[in-house]
Formats: C-alpha cells, structure tokens, sequence
C-alpha cells in the first residue's frame, strides 16, 4: 500500500466483499508494476496514505453478485486496469476509456477509489463489462498484461493505422514500446523501426521483428529516411510521451502519415508543428488505452501462440518484496517485475 | 499579373503553347480569386513581378500533347489548382497532394512556376491526371470550386470521420467553411454546427443546413456541449487557422473524437493540448486538400444536384476589373469573386 | 391476436408484469403492422392461435426491474423487434441479429416467445439493451420504425458501401425500400435509383430523392446502365426478396460493386450467377437488421429532421380494428398501417 | 506455344518489338505455369494454334516507348498478368481488374491477344502502369508470384476483412490456398484453419502457420465449429471453385462473417443458399485479383523477408521442357513448376 512519496509498505488488510450485484470479488494470483504506479510512488497523484496500490492483476473468482452473468467462483480472469458502464453515450460508441462512470483500480480517491491489484483480493465492479475469462492453457504470466499494456500497445498500433507492406516507427522500447512492437505486427508492416537509446531494450526489440535504431549513436530520422528511399515511415508510434520522443515520431512520418501517440505526455501544453503537420497532410492521435474493446482477441492471439508478451517479465518477486520491487523498477534496474501473493 | 506587394495588374502577355507531350492549353472561360491569392498579395510569398496569377479555373482545351489520352480540343474541363505526377511513390498511395513533382499554378517559382489561371490561357501539365472533364449540364460558376475550395471542404469533411447521426463542428463560415459545411452533409451528420463572427456568413451556413453559432454572442464550446447532452460534437472541421480558431476545434470534441483542419495555420509552430488530447483519446489531422482525389465525385453531385457551391459567389466581374477585384476580396467587401476573361 | 390462418381476433388478455430483473413493463402507445407479420397471417410461421402478434411497437415505461439502469417509469420508448443479450461471443462483436439468446416480439414460441405489441402492455426483457428512449419533440409516429424497418433500410444501405457521389440502385419500393432510398441519402450518393412496378410507391420515392423506374414501362438494368455511362451502379439495395428483384439487383452493379440485399428470400436456396460475380468481382450480402446497432443515432437523425420516417404511413387505425387493418394490408391496400390502442 | 488440345510446342518465334510509345520490351528471365494455364491446355479457351502462352513471368527490361517513365533497359520487373489503362472510370476507382481496356498475357486473342511469358521475350503494354521494378535483394523466384497467384492470395485476404485475433478458414491448399495463408497471416489472425484433402500439401500450409484439416478424415465444417467454440470462423478465403469447396466456405462462417472466394468458378450458375446467408447477416464476395494495386506492397513484403512464396515451387525445368512441365502439371505431380529459357 501506498505510505507517502517513495513509500511503499505491506501490511494486512481486511480481506473485502462484494457489496453491488454486478461485482465480483477476486483472488489475485499475479499483480504487477506498471510505470504509471511510479507516478504515485513519485508523489505526483493525489492518493491517501494506507490506499492499495497495483492495477495490474489476474486471479480467480471468489465471488460474484447477482447480476453477474458472464463468471462463475473458480474461473481465471484478468481485468482491464479501469471500469466502465457499458451503458453512457460514449461506451455506446466503443470508448469505454471516455465512460462518465469509469473508476482506476489502485489509483486513489481521484481516480474513483477502486482496490489496487498489488493485494491478495480486489473487487472488481461491472466485472461482466471488465474482466475477461482467461482460457485454459494460458499462463497468468502470459495473460496479465492483457488487462493494461499489451492492449496499450494494441491501441496505439491499431491507430497508426498500417496497412501490409508498410514501414512504421515505434518510438521508445520500454514495456509499453515492445508491446506496441509486437502488436503492431498483427497489421503485417515490411518492417518496423524501433528506436530508443538503451541497447538491451533493442535486443528485445529486435527479437520481436523490429529493425533496432541507437539514437545515441545515429539520428533516428534521417536513419529511418535513408532506409526507407527518403520518404519516411507510413506511420510512427510513440511510446515514451517526453519533447524529443514526440518530435522524432512527428518528423519519422512520410506525407500523409500518421502519428499514433501512447506515451503519458510529460507536459500539460506544448510545441506543435502546425504547419509542417499541414504541409504534409498528416494524423496525431493520442490516447490511453481503451481495454475492453482488446482483451478478447488479445486472448486470442496468445492462446493461439501469436504472440508473447511474457518475454519482458524481467523479475519475478513475491508481494511482501513489494517495497524492494519499487526500488528497483523506479531505480529501472528491472524492466517489468511481477509480484505473486 | 502580380505587381508587387498589393499591386495587381492587368496585361497582354503571350498566349503559351504546348512544350510537353502530357500538357494541355485550355482557353479559360472563368477565374476565380482565393483566399490564398491574398498570400501573394501581401508580399508573403516568394513570386516575380510579371508572373501571372490564379489557380482557380475552367475552360475549353485548344490543344493537347500526343500523350494526353482523357481530353481533346472542344472538351470542357476543371484544372486542380496544382499538378501531380500519379507515377511517384505518393501519388501511388493516392496521396496526390504530397507528389514529389507537384506544382502549383499562379503561385511562382517557389512552388513550381506554372502559368496562372486569372488569365486568356493556360497550360496545364500532366493534364490526364490533373483535369476532369465538366459534364453537360454544369456551368462553369459550379464547376470552377471542384479545383480547389470545393475539394478542401470536402476533404475537411470526410477526414473528420463522420457517421451519420454525428454531431459535427464547422469552425469559420469563410468560402471553404462554407464549402466543408456543404460536404460534411454527405456523410449523413444530424446536426451541424457552424461557428463564426460574421452574420451574414451564418446566414449562408444556416440556409446550407448549418445550426449558426456566433462567437461574438455565446461562448461556442459551452454551446456545443449544452446543446449535445454535455458530450460535445463528434468532429470539428477547421476552417480558419488562427489560434483561437484551432482551440475552439480541439475544445468543441468530445472523447475519442476527431478534429480535421483545413484552414492554413498562421504560426509556423504553436501550443497544443498535449495531455488533453491524450486525456480524451482525440483525432487531430491537418492539411491542404487533395484535389485530384476528389474532382470527379464532386463533379457527379454537382451534376445531380446534391451540392451548390456556386451559392457562395458574391460577386461577377471582368478579368480587366482584376486590381479593384483584389482589393474588394482583400477588404472582404466580398465573399467570393470570380471573373470572366 | 393470431387465431389461426387469416385470422386476427381482439380480445383481452391479462396486463403481463415483470419478472425477471432485467425487465421493463412497457405501455404500447402506438403499434404497426409489418410485412413479416403476414407470413404468420399466411400461416407460415409456427405459432399458437391465442399468441398476441407485433413486433413494431412504441411506448411508455411503468415498471422496471431491479437490474435496468437506463429506463425508469414515465420514460418515453422504441424496442428493438428482438432482444439481444450484450454478452455473448457475436453480441460483443457487434452482431446483436446473432446473439444465441435473441428472441422476437409476437413470433411465437419457435422465436422467444415474447409478447407481441399490438397490444396495450408488453414486457421487454435486457431492456438497457434492447430499448432507447425516444427524444422529446419525435412524435411516436416518427419514432416507431427505428426498431425495425427504418433500421433495417440503413443497416441495407451502410452495407452498401456507398461513397458520396455514388450511383445507387433500390431494388423494390415497398416500405423497406422506401426506407433504404432515405437512409441511403445518408452516405452521400449523387443518385438513387429505385425500381418498382407501382407508380404510387415510385412517387414516394422521388419526393424522397430517389429518380424512379418502373419496369413494367423499361427494363431496369439497361436503364440504369445507359444512365450511368454504360458502367452500371456503384452498389444496389435489394428489398423484395423475390428472384427476378434479386437478379436485378445483381446486374445492375458495376465491376467491383456490392449488392446488399434486405428482403426476405423467397426461397431457401436458389440459382446464383457464381461466374458474373466472380468475373466482375462483386460482393453480395444479405442481412436481417441488426438494430440495436442503429437505433441511437437514427432517433438522432429524426430529432435534427433529417429524416422522416412516418411519410409512408398511409392509414392510422385502432387496435379493435386490427382485424380489418390485416386484411386490408395482406390485400395491399394500405402502404403501412399504424394501430393506437 | 499452343498446339491445340493438350499440345505445347517449344519453337522459335521472331522477337518482338515496341510499336507503342508506352509499350516496354521485356527479355524474360523466369516464367511459370499457372493453373488457370491449363483450361487453355485442355481446350476450353479460344485461342489459336501458335500462340504463346505464359501469363507468369519477371524479366529485365531491354528497350521502352517515348513515353515510359518508371522504367529503363536493365531495369529488372515483374509484370502483372493483364494490363489495365488506369485512366477508364473504373481503374480510377482502383479497379484495374474490371479495366474496360484490360488484356491478358498469353490467353489468346480473346483476351487481348498479347504475347506470352513462357517465351524469351515479351512486350508489356501501359509498362508503367503494369510492372513493378524488382528491389535488388529480391529472386526472380521470389518476385515472379507478385504478378498472379501471390496478389490472387492477398486480393482473398483482404476481402476476408480479418480482424486481429480472428478464425479464419482456408478452403484449398493449393498454389492460390498456399499463397492466400500466407497472405491471411498479414492481417492478424489468431488462427488459420486450411482444408484440404492431399497431405502433402497441407504439410506446407502447417509450415505457413497454418491448422491443417484433412476433409477425408474429418467433416471440415464440423471441426471448424468445434474449435471455435461451435461459432465458426470468422471469414473464409475459397481457394478451388467447386462446388463441395463453395459450400464448405459458406458454412464454415459466423453469423456476420465473411466469404471470400478466390477459385475460378467451375459452374456458370449454382445453387446459392440464400437463406442461410440473410439469416446469418453473411457478405460473399468472389473475384479475380485486382494485381495492380497489390503488387509494390507485395514485393516490399517480400524484400523485408515477411512473406516467401517461392517455398511453394516444387519443379524448376527449362523453357525447352515445357512440354513434359504441361504434362506433369496436369497430372498434378508437381506444385509450382517455374520455367528458366
């Protein structure tokens, strides 16, 4: 749980219940750190000491209302990092991450006060809107980032809007840049540029399918021009959300091309090309991710062995090493670390 | 003929004949001045004196080259306002506008020094690919916009994704407000709003089927989002290309919604809501239309009778009348002008 | 009520009440009778004598059960003519016409077993998902035909594939046909044309837009070549169901084209011109509407009055006249009949 | 050359020369023969004794008209396997396939009456509209498919409309089914499922990622059903033309699903089931392929290493042995055979 900036203790909880009819009560058996937690540790998000932090979860069901129709107690499910309604104007159109009612698991009183994932049980309300099913023979591993990251990388790469035989550029190779990597496969590009400056990012990155770009040890534009006969990519993906990152995606792009942005913008305003945008006829798009429309066929495509997004799991801990796990992953001694109850 | 800063004369120069085997000379029967003519006029685009202005016009081909295919002596015809080469990598992806060989008439060496239409003659290059004949039927006050401004609003409009039953924004009622207003009737929006200062250009919107919203009377976001249950619209188109214009776009739009910018920016870079377009999942595209993609459908509505550009023209003068011409267009004492050689 | 073959009697039956949680108890204020309803009249369709028939029906809620969200007592509503559960495999997909748990409105115990609406109360079970609220200002009247045939013309005519200044053939002018001409208008086409043998509904259709042809007077597929410069339509609208209504739906389209057909078959399997198709590269789909997908924004579309449905109403009875109302629509006396209790 | 009925000559033929000005004079370096080449061998096409045949091939360019601007001598290309103008009304809505000028290579005068591939020269008419030049890096045994059965492969695909993490069913493992696999692949599937009766044959489509389902040891449509949870496939790509292979396709596909059939029909008219596909909401689409507008992204693909569809030729014979390559591909002893001169 969340002890004040940089603080991170575990401690026992009251073990909750269900309190409305569409909600179901899980036991977590595999939560996870995501970058975004490191905005609490940080001290940046209006959250009250004691509040359980993780919104990043699978587990089984232990519990459920009496609206609940699509789970049963025993069955696996992962749910998606926010809920939402299925019934407001915008969830009606597709945008459950626009839903008027949505709440963020582990994310404080501001985000709608839900439970945080980093526990040994969490409720999870309008469950048959926000959970999936896990099929059998996948991992918890596997299926965990199903409910954030991956449908993350999904949502940007779905954007970019690529077409088979495209080249597009992935910007940033943290967790969320490999998954956009290998989701931005799905659409059958020629070839995927990835450029960050950190060479063992890279090596993933490339073991996905993607064309490594060191922007420490070359312009990342002109690169990505040279190769492609001086036009630029199709379409760009920015995975990091800071000045240098949206630029290079911007500028990565050929005449009518689009920019597809995931990264957490760092600044509330900023700089923007308005007339090269113009001149070249091209698309920005920024968004988080809108889950539920992704977990199933993401389920999918993993139960089918498409693709594997367990390969960024770099540490493996236990919940009560939560404190240490912060530690590192904010020290970024760890790409992605998983926390087992 | 471009003067000088503000100064427009009009004299005999030699009537051009055909170099190229793709070109065609057309006999211009009606010009028209745009809005980016004032560019010119002011002094802020890099042209010669004694170059011949104009890039909106019709006409009757008088000759062609031995490889022109689509167009004989006799044939009424529409020039977009620039050429392509439909053989380069972008023109191959149908994205006319970003050609490698584009050139624009009557706007100066800079953009590729072809001949202008506010004239007796032009010659037109690649002229398969940059003309469409005008059907029986329609007169040259209707096909005269297909070229250019007609073609803008309609790009405006179909990058704006609607859907029908949508709520969309028109942000200016100036000629390609207007012009996107009408085309955004296409796609079967429910309502339309369209935001300007200038009554009796809500007045010509609200008579094309726009809901008027004057900015200078209500506040136009809080508007839109009364009037559609606190949502906002669906997309805006923007028209002008002012700060205030653009905000006003971006604000109007609701979760996961899409802002289209046609209007030429006035900054060459600018602030952008950042975190707000990735808070609300937002669309934004700009750019400056391609005609060539669009000609033909327009020209089969026109001649059906779906759309009325020629609604717009305000006022009928000579091409000897050219200097007071500007000079009304540049004071907006008028609309829209087209002359006649 | 149905009473055997041709036979529909009036009669009271017990007011019905909720019973399950999901539930809503509606109080028909306006109910029609539909071309389907005549193949149970023609004793075609397995039912009960006793079974209260309808299944277009408008009204006002006075119960709810404990899981409905969306309505409350008083509220103003239309019902899709069949319910669907949100939560299946195809109902996430967006195909509520394939849900596993669809049931119908007044089709008898093979279809659901639901009630029927030419009546004074039904009961709609997963009412969040199969009713909308109707806006104030959209008369019943206007409202009614947005859960059935007014949704299934737009769902024929967006299956189309139309693009604005398309060329679009309506095949038949019957209700649906009429309908489909309307909500064809939507995606932009310069021209519809529409095909029946009755000059009264061709009528209609014109006011509606549509440029008629009367194949008893030509042959429809040669017209509508020669009027398309020899290529055929961009896409055709099928609406009768019978083969001769097929077939020219097929041969009217161009290369590349699409033919959605809406009418209901006439036979379970019949000639299909496999080579044609395949040399001219067509797509054919045939459909029953899925009208949860289109009632929202339709019912938009009817607020802002873009379009109006209740023009082809052409007889307003009372439900003690159903009797008289059935045999006069079985002998198409009437265009469509509506009922008020 | 033919010569007559099951007959093919190897001779000498004069060389061709340019007689157009957009005309290129292809020195052929590897040709194949394709299935559709046989209903020219077994009579069935009208086309005289002595000519060439051969619609498969990539060569290098030896001499071009005045007005071919793509392509020079030495350039290496693969050509479509019919020319189309790109300026009739339906190239220019993307269609060269329904081109009102289109020809075919190597089909008789019938068809257009241009020469053939399986030959040491070719002349290729409207070159730059019909001929793609091959990246260095890139085999003639690589890029030759691009021209016919790859782009026949991906034209089924794309009009499969494949989602991320669908089913999809490959009826045929034939060249065309190998080719449309692999294709499938490029749009994200979760899983393919290819239906065939010769194991050797589905033994590659499992190397291409593939499900194989052998219709003499299980019911295809069954299985299909039973690992999709009884729904079905998503969309289905037809791959044979036969009636047994049409009918597997049609009831292999969800409700709101997809058939998209690529075989040659092998009837002018058959039986559809027309109910089945309006009460399942089903789109079927048939066709030829549209290669012109498939072939760059093709060979991009190809270049990147992303598809390899030389993994299919299972014979590599000299020009001289066409004879014995006719017969043996006839008696269905080989795949793919290619043909050096």
């Amino acid at each position: 749980m969340y002890g004040g900036e940089r603080e991170v203790h575990v401690t026992d909880v009251p073990k909750p219940s269900i309190t409305g009819s569409g909600e179901a009560l899980v036991k977590v058996t595999l939560g996870a750190i995501c970058g975004s937690d490191l905005h609490i540790y940080h001290g940046n998000i209006p959250i009250s000491p004691g509040k359980v932090l993780g919104h990043e979860f699978v587990g089984v069901v232990e519990d459920v209302g009496a609206e609940v129709k699509r789970f049963k107690p025993g069955d696996r499910v992962v749910s998606s990092f926010f809920t939402s309604c299925g019934l407001c104007a915008l969830c009606r159109k597709g945008w459950f991450n626009q839903c008027v009612n949505k709440a963020t698991f582990g994310f404080g009183e501001y985000y709608g006060d839900l439970g945080g994932g980093q526990s040994e049980y969490v409720v999870v309300p309008l469950a048959d809107h926000s959970m999936e099913p896990i099929p059998s023979g996948i991992s918890d591993e596997q299926a965990i980032f199903v409910g954030d990251i991956l449908s993350t990388g999904y949502f940007g790469a779905e954007r970019a809007e690529i077409k088979p035989g495209d080249a597009v550029a992935v910007i940033g190779a943290g967790p969320v840049g490999l998954m956009a990597t290998m989701c931005a496969q799905l659409f059958g590009p020629a070839r995927i540029f990835v450029v960050d400056m950190v060479d063992s990012r890279l090596e993933v990155a490339q073991e996905l399918g993607g064309i490594p770009i060191n922007a420490k040890e070359v312009h990342p534009v002109s690169t990505i021009q040279e190769q492609t006969g001086g036009l630029g990519a199709d379409s760009s993906i920015e995975c990091v959300g800071v000045e240098a990152a949206v630029d290079t995606a911007i500028r990565s792009v050929r005449g009518g091309g689009t920019i597809s942005m995931v990264g957490v913008p760092s600044v509330v305003t900023g700089e923007f090309p308005y007339l090269d945008i113009w001149l070249k006829s091209l698309t920005f798009r920024a968004g988080w991710c809108n889950v539920q429309a992704y977990m199933r066929p993401l389920l999918d495509l993993i139960a089918a062995g498409r693709i594997r997004p367990d390969v960024i799991i770099s540490h493996r801990m236990k919940l009560d090493q939560a404190a240490e796990a912060y530690r590192m992953f904010d020290a970024r001694e760890a790409t992605k670390i998983v926390l087992t109850p």
